[in-house]
């Protein structure tokens, strides 16, 4: 964790963006480093865990990181967690709260409040737009021989 | 739509990875495709949307989407809705629905109950490690005088 918190610091002081960093790390071993890149990537997506993540995937030349763990300085915002999930990551450790990241403008607690609502009641609106080959697609995949699943 | 729903097709069959294609636009401009490529580059946030988020923002060099839409061949994930938030996309179009992906195997479903959940009752373990590090890091932040928002 002190790692995590070193790269939050180390790599907002550089000019990356935000403070966060992340780990992720098997059996005590640090398999890939993160931190946030979203302002000088020009990547809105580049947050600590994601580009540790998908450094510690590319290390491991896998995408699935069952059996490794993620430290990370700040409870992982919504994308975050959902990305947590589908690396299928052991467990997380986290230092400073939701609370803590609102407390110095990085508010994504308006996201979480999000995922509770109904579709129509989100603040981005999302409209369905229901088309026969979007359904063909679904099935070609259902019947595809060789296909990889994840 | 309809050339996210071919994207999605087309870049299946060629093994790209799942039935997943997203575009990004500008008053009936296209300014960047998406398409799921997590098996192929090994990368567990490789999801139409997110190629889709992080390709525009490239290609319009900056990492704020405001003005810009999303069509996608199906209704994003969990990680993809947060992205969608941080990229401040204006709205979303969607053709099939999460129960028609978890129809062909893409259950996503167990990961938005997960965000409904208390952080203790999560299927994985998310556990707080507070550290005086992480707030002296956030406290830099604050304190920070050239930092760049997002």
């Amino acid at each position: 964790m002190r790692a995590a918190i070193r790269l939050s610091r180390e790599k907002m002081a550089a000019g990356f963006g935000g403070p966060f960093g992340a780990i992720v790390a098997r059996g005590g071993t640090i398999v890939a480093e993160g931190w946030n890149q979203v302002t000088s990537s020009n990547d809105p997506t580049a947050h600590a865990e994601m580009t540790a993540i998908r450094a510690a995937a590319k290390t491991l030349g896998r995408f699935d990181l069952a059996g490794n763990t993620l430290y990370t300085s700040c409870e992982p915002c919504p994308m975050c967690l959902g990305a947590i999930y589908w690396a299928r990551l052991d467990a997380v450790y986290y230092a400073n709260s939701r609370d803590d990241a609102a407390a110095i403008g990085f508010d994504d607690d308006h996201i979480y409040r999000g995922f509770a609502k109904p579709i129509a009641a989100r603040m981005i609106p999302f409209t369905r737009l229901e088309l026969p080959e979007a359904a063909a697609a679904f099935r070609a995949w259902a019947e595809k021989p060789d296909k990889v699943r994840y």
